[in-house]
């Protein structure tokens, strides 16, 4: 998607061969170009959440072992870097599905041929990612297109939660797929944008994206989804996942699971736009079966911003020393879930309804 | 309570006589103490949250128009200061229900009767409140005991949204005054604080509060309760009201409502802690007829804390422009309550349970 009028990817390569990412840390305020030139350095980006989004995470791993490839293509090196980039973050299933992928793909070949073929398989990932998300998108785009005609044209209003723009991906987002491919449909959506603490996601990035195209949006705290949904302002919830398992409990940025109750609660229908990648197909119950990452408490006790002068600063909002609980994620139960907008159509959060979709990936129950 | 060690009520009076405030912007980082010498400076400091938290309004406004009938005690400065002090602040009834008491003391005294008169109301109206709050601690207490014993005095675990402790009051706080009782009893308990966005009266005050008194916490963002309460990590709800209709509807600080959802869905008991005065009997659907403070879009696009160089700042975490909504409270269901803790006990959330606590006040339907 564009950034002042010019296309970007959230992850690309040089015409010289170098991986290039957009550092997310600084946006919206600043915008940052980093090279990642060693294993090292994509286990840090993903780690710290240079890059984050569960496609963009399994897309920058995948050039992570390209990359590491390069160095040194031999069968421990590819272990090892399997084992170190898989270790950077649990709870985001597209990690080990990319890693998986390029395993299989690299494994078998001899080690003087695994680079070049480990950054045609990577390059292949994000393509893939691109095209899985306009195909959600145009999925989406019908339901959109449906709840419009219900409202004679008013604008539809769509409520997302954290960030599954296209920054989440290689292009186009998951969440914000559906409502670019309306916005160029001509039909009028107006997004209410979960600020989504601890990091802000839905402040800086989703806001940031969604300005950049010209959609019409209003930043709302966490705390308000739930009074717009009784007030009839809300027409459909929009958000991507992290992991859904097979049976369609959706894992994804905690806080999800209220909106999802709200949602319910007030009859608004609740959407989770994934790729395909994003389905742990090992696991049926998410609440107990999904790890969940605990992150740092300074993520809670400290919001960062722009200063007055301009400068990108952290404050500190609680008294020294306050502990704080920090879970990254949580789980919204299948039955809380209108809908899952995947590549191949909309499909229904069960687990027959699944299998049905991706038949060459559901397994046996065990 | 105590501020490192010296007792403080959040509203007093000095023994020259004026009335002196915590100015709550500045805390956690800074106690500042305010003189508050006219109606002016009343309306500013409930309007701008300075004090905040309904009863803590309704006895700033008492005190208000104290300080006004000592400059002018006329029928027409009595009708003006009411309107005055009741337009800063649409949602809290306490402050209508404090108004319109200091009116009715007022109204028929002669004008040179009227300031001593009025301190020494608003001063009842402070002293009441501290005791009421008191009397909730005691009833709510209760609850807490019977938590502890079927957890065979494992820690009970409660979380609270917003800031509903003593500096919502003038002394005691609503929802905190069970869990100061339970401490003082001995009795083990964690608080899960909701950071609650925007204005972050949990991190900025709760937190505070129970670190000064020693009360175990964790610091939470608002997004987390749902999660907690599915991995069974949460005992029960503790939230004070900012008004509760007559068939127990409670409206409350924005997200309320979503720890509400969580709550039921998890049968997790979900309590409002309230002082009668709370209470609009002349409301039964608090949905409907409830106004909703809008409150100014800075409070969402950006936040206030200290910088690492020790200097209160406000940060800004959205890009330039960007438009945003900021309803600052929402509206409980009755039938999401598992029960109200009153000053005379703990209330189911309905009318007729209501009327049969408070008859004097409950008003036949119409």
């Amino acid at each position: 998607m564009k950034i002042n009028g010019i296309p970007y990817r959230a992850i690309w390569r040089t015409e010289g061969g170098a991986v290039e990412i957009i550092d997310q840390r600084w946006l919206p305020h600043d915008l940052r170009i980093v090279r990642l030139e060693n294993r090292a350095a994509f286990a840090t980006a993903i780690a710290q959440m240079w890059v984050r989004g569960a496609p963009l995470i399994g897309a920058t791993a995948a050039y992570g072992m390209a990359v590491q490839m390069a160095a040194d293509p031999s069968d421990v090196s590819l272990a090892e870097t399997w084992q170190i980039l898989h270790d950077t973050r649990p709870t985001a299933i597209n990690l080990r599905w990319a890693l998986d992928d390029m395993l299989r793909t690299l494994a078998p070949l001899p080690p003087d041929q695994r680079a070049v073929a480990a950054f045609a398989r990577a390059a292949q990932i994000c393509d893939d990612d691109v095209e899985m998300n306009r195909q959600i998108g145009l999925h989406g785009l019908e339901i959109i297109r449906e709840i419009a005609a219900r409202k004679g044209g008013a604008p539809v209003n769509i409520l997302t939660h954290c960030n599954a723009g296209w920054p989440a991906t290689v292009d186009w987002g998951t969440a914000t797929s559906p409502i670019y491919h309306a916005v160029e449909a001509g039909i009028g959506v107006h997004v209410f944008v979960d600020e989504t603490r601890p990091r802000n996601q839905g402040a800086h990035l989703t806001a940031w994206e969604l300005n950049s195209h010209g959609v019409s949006h209003d930043l709302i705290v966490d705390n308000a989804g739930g009074h717009l949904m009784q007030q009839g302002a809300v027409d459909m919830v929009i958000v991507g996942s992290d992991r859904t398992t097979a049976r369609g409990d959706v894992c994804n940025k905690i806080g999800t699971y209220l909106k999802a109750l709200a949602a319910h609660a007030n009859g608004v229908p609740f959407y989770v736009a994934l790729p395909s990648p994003t389905i742990d197909w090992t696991v049926q119950d998410g609440l107990r079966d999904i790890p969940i990452e605990e992150r740092p408490a300074a993520e809670v006790t400290h919001v960062q911003g722009r200063d007055a002068a301009g400068r990108i600063t952290t404050v500190q909002i609680a008294p020294d020393g306050t502990p704080a609980r920090n879970p990254a994620f949580d789980v919204t139960p299948a039955h809380l879930v209108t809908g899952l907008i995947t590549e191949r159509g909309l499909c229904p959060a069960t687990a027959p309804a699944l299998a049905a979709m991706f038949p060459e990936s559901a397994r046996a129950p065990s």
